[in-house]
């Protein structure tokens, strides 16, 4: 299976220009999964959540899913792309997913970055895993990274490859990458942006760098930091379903959800379920 | 606050030497508190249940305690040191907590690596925090840190520092305590051995670099791979307490544990209460 990055820069609120932008990227590379940037279609700086509901769109009934449903059709491919969803009255900082047949699903950010959180809603689903046949996918968007709960949560919901769509303005993501996939055993390809948004006296540069990054902690490959990049290698997704790091160590089947809170009691001899308690 | 980390070459089953080797590194180095390393009186590689049964300790009235406990009156400060532990008939791989009145508190390895699977028993107990005055700690013992919930649970539970006693075989831990310390935003102190430990045709190589990390990721302090070492530095524990890395992001605030769980529903609009529900 080959997975790609698309490593894209993006002029603000010129969808047009983008999704041609994303296109020619995509047309130069062959794969079976494309992962673009965050909010890839608009640009990321929105000067208020008023400027966000101008861009965002239904999801899948807006333009742009109407593009990418077109792309993955005509390339016969999957793709999940960054997009600022219109729902009603709430907007989200979402991702959609686009197979061969049309669009399948999105993924709206559940932990939301600074001042995103003046401009979107946070994502009010849970994730899901989605079999796409040659691998078991799932979403994270951006900042969702910072959080171990979020890869976690689709490791042990079987994901083998984390679709990471990310707009990175901090330093730390591409090597704290490297350990989601160490601790979890899971492919992730990091689709990140290049150049600087700029609204009025604000602006933010993003740091490129996406990569691909293997079970074991392995950095497969990773793009340099200015220039717009798509990159596509040959995986094979089944290495993600074997979580043994040695003959006795299992990165799930370890887990001790039982001892995950805190003891108040010095003497307490046995696990009590508490507040911390998960499950596999 | 000073803290140090007590990197050591050990001799495996020399409890009396590897004692001595601890007090003269501790003498030399003033600080408030140390880590040592897993297992440090006794060495890593038994050969045998047997083997660990005979070299274990009751804690804390064994000797290795005793003279812990002596050593943290006399220089008046606090330590965390890996020891085997025997109660009853389990065997556990232990770090104990000693301060200056004295023997303090015990955690047993909750996940427990390869080998130790036959020589150990798992961890019973939950983890627990203590509060020093100074700062409040939480004991991890090195395989802890494969698993994103170990520091998590401290972190949640208020701990500013990490007392991270080890024995590193495997070259992912150092770098991935930068993200451990970032994602939670606490200190960690990860001591570790230097030198081999050779059980007939078996041996293993310890890959010091014990280190010293930041709330925000950062790495403060490395020591060489080969040689014993200790290591002091000033920190001040309560920049451990400020979980915001900028006006809008908290840390462990924006956890959202009501998704911390897959849903098989497609069309599910709301968070249900499952499986993976975690609480702060």
């Amino acid at each position: 299976m080959r997975i790609a990055y698309v490593q894209m820069k993006i002029g603000f609120g010129d969808k047009e220009a983008n999704l041609r932008h994303a296109a020619d990227l995509i047309a130069a590379c062959p794969a079976d999964l494309y992962v673009l940037p965050e909010l890839c279609n608009t640009g990321y700086l929105f000067a208020s959540r008023r400027q966000t509901q101008d861009l965002a769109e239904a999801i899948p009934q807006g333009p742009t899913c109407e593009f990418y449903a077109g792309l993955a059709r005509r390339h016969n491919c999957y793709l999940v792309a960054g997009m600022a969803e219109k729902c009603a009255h709430s907007l989200f900082n979402s991702a959609a997913l686009f197979g061969p047949h049309g669009y399948i699903d999105v993924y709206r950010k559940i932990h939301l970055f600074d001042e995103e959180k003046i401009c979107f809603d946070p994502g009010d689903k849970p994730w899901r895993i989605h079999d796409l046949g040659m691998a078991r996918i799932g979403m994270m968007i951006c900042f969702d990274w910072m959080f171990p709960e979020a890869m976690r949560t689709l490791a042990l919901a079987g994901a083998d490859i984390v679709c990471h769509a990310a707009n990175l303005v901090m330093p730390y993501c591409q090597d704290a990458m490297i350990t989601r996939c160490l601790e979890n055993g899971v492919f992730a390809v990091t689709a990140n942006r290049v150049g600087q948004d700029i609204q009025g006296e604000k602006s933010l540069s993003f740091t490129g760098k996406s990569q691909i990054v293997a079970p074991r902690g392995v950095l497969l490959h990773r793009a340099g930091e200015r220039e717009p990049a798509v990159f596509a290698m040959e995986i094979d997704p089944v290495l993600a379903r074997n979580k043994l790091i040695n003959s006795r160590n299992d990165l799930l089947g370890d887990r001790r959800p039982e001892f995950y809170r805190v003891s108040s009691n010095p003497d307490e001899p046995e696990p009590n379920v508490g507040r911390l308690r998960g499950g596999r």
